[in-house]
């Protein structure tokens, strides 16, 4: 061993030591602030976000906010499970976007519960089977999911948070000349975020919609002219060749996931507030309701009609506005919108994804 | 927010910061160690084990040592990830107790590849598609992995590491009333790690083996008096109740992978040696076999017989020692071995599970 690497190893190893003694040290003071909290409240979302993104602000590097993020997660995962690990419900099975969202969000040291429909996850959280539920809500690409919607309409869960996990799609068959693939097989929602790929590179393929991508790749493991879309890891399992990389329509495909809870989250700073909205049967109804935020000054982030299930041609909107619920510009907007709306739904004030 | 919780956090945030730059002063040297070394190894196993075992030794709480252990191989996993990310083939699906062993060795800042068959993770690494490759090799209470010993004595490949992971069967069902519970579904090894429990238990169930846990659940989930055996995440998935937990006969069911690799491992102290042998046709083979290590005081760790593939009633052994292979005791008796076996070879010398 040269002696410069005896040098640089020597010098992790101190690091090391630091790092060890910190982290303790950090562990120690969680357990403290456990115990002088009331009602075993383990998590402070708007806590944790600020701690990241305090940490971002001041990271010079090498390493990336990425990884600072994801490393300062696992510490705060393992100091919160001290007490006891956190049970997270998400939309599974294992493996999937969704899993590794929750991962993203609450770090390593949790229980996971895998549920297979959107419904149980709402489910889980109800019941206190779970502390939290995480699931799907839109794609950048292709909008909004809508079971998620329709539930948190109906359900008295706080969003408490939403994680930003960026998704990259794959053409994945048994043989990857191109000019052969008669098929290509994958959930509606990842066809139509390559779309615009599939109408240069395979004019002439079907596009053939099935229940999952892990589907869609166990389909094409049959066929030697057919294809899937899917993520990388699915290529392994199914024994097919990874032919083409992120070949989704836009390089920054996101798909966004809402935390669920019970849980009111304070203000961190820098948050957001979700809500459902019906506007009144009469011209100009919808104007009037985006008129009271901009007249306070609040910035929408999100608009999206969906079919009302009470009546043909009518429609609830969901609605991200900027703010917490208690920031003074926000409650009036608030107040205000609450006169001009015929129903109003506040679903939760949380972090802005870190 | 109260005097002392509000000091507690602001000497978690000057924590934080001392965090924040040692790790990035780690990932930088960490980052001239990567361009030191030659043709592009990022990997040294006998090194990350050393870093683990000395700051488990070190650590006084109050995080447990396996707090720490995952603490720092996501460190050493987003260091290493500033060059590239490893790549990593398990035996799949997503969501299994191999991908959980890939996740504790490697971190969460590698690249996943989830393999349908043991056979492909062997491959994906043999064809340079991936770095290294996880696989199950036995389980403290069944036993063998018959399969992966097969292709251990076909392969080029090296064992590089292993991984333990402590496993917990629960009995899963529809409704908990256990009397009613006619038929049990699990894998075959799963009912083995639980019949002493099924015994007392479940005593007039049918026990019927299937491939998997997770097919064990979803055919427990469409009949009310059929339980499944498998782990607690798959309850939700298939909507099933967790109706008893750790049903597991040892309390210490462990299973024990292997991390494949095309690397030899140097000595990092605390090692073992993997070999594959076999006895010539005389009366005392096996007896002279074993000699050779009892002469120079090296401790056998395993003793495993199989049918060769080649002759009836012909056996190979697979036989782990403590010590590296480059360890001088473990070289003088080696050589002897060698002597006396009809065929030896070496599948690897790599780190205790840390």
């Amino acid at each position: 061993m040269s002696d410069k690497l005896k040098q640089c190893r020597e010098q992790i190893d101190a690091l090391d030591e630091a790092l060890l003694k910190i982290v303790n040290q950090r562990a120690a003071l969680a357990q403290q602030i456990g115990h002088l909290k009331e009602g075993g409240v383990v998590l402070r979302p708007e806590r944790e976000a600020q701690v990241l993104r305090r940490l971002q602000d001041a990271n010079q590097g090498p390493l990336s906010n990425v990884a600072i993020a994801a490393l300062f997660t696992e510490v705060m995962s393992q100091c919160r499970a001290l007490e006891a690990p956190l049970s997270v419900a998400y939309l599974g099975p294992e493996g999937t976007f969704t899993e590794a969202a929750a991962l993203k969000r609450f770090g390593s040291a949790v229980q996971g519960v895998s549920c297979a429909t959107i419904d149980d996850v709402f489910r889980a959280v109800e019941s206190g089977e779970v502390q939290y539920g995480v699931v799907p809500v839109e794609n950048s690409t292709e909008g909004a999911i809508g079971r998620t919607l329709d539930l948190l309409l109906q359900s008295t869960l706080q969003v408490c948070g939403e994680v930003m996990l960026p998704i990259h799609q794959c053409l994945l068959a048994q043989q990857c000349d191109v000019s052969q693939i008669q098929s290509v097989y994958s959930h509606p929602q990842s066809l139509g975020q390559c779309q615009g790929w599939l109408n240069v590179n395979l004019p002439a393929a079907a596009r053939i919609p099935v229940s999952s991508n892990a589907e869609a790749a166990r389909l094409a493991a049959g066929h030697v002219n057919c294809a899937a879309i899917a993520g990388a890891q699915a290529a392994g399992h199914f024994g097919l060749n990874v032919c083409v990389e992120n070949i989704e329509d836009d390089a920054r495909n996101t798909t966004r996931f809402l935390v669920l809870g019970k849980q009111q989250v304070a203000a961190s700073g820098e948050d957001k507030t979700s809500m459902v909205l019906s506007a009144t049967n009469r011209p100009g109804a919808v104007h009037d309701l985006l008129a009271s935020l901009a007249k306070y000054d609040v910035s929408m982030t999100k608009f999206e009609s969906r079919p009302s299930r009470s009546g043909l041609w009518e429609y609830v909107f969901y609605v991200d506005i900027e703010g917490h619920q208690t920031d003074e510009k926000v409650v009036l907007a608030l107040a205000e919108l609450k006169q001009s709306a015929a129903f109003m739904k506040i679903l939760g004030s949380y972090p802005l994804a870190v």
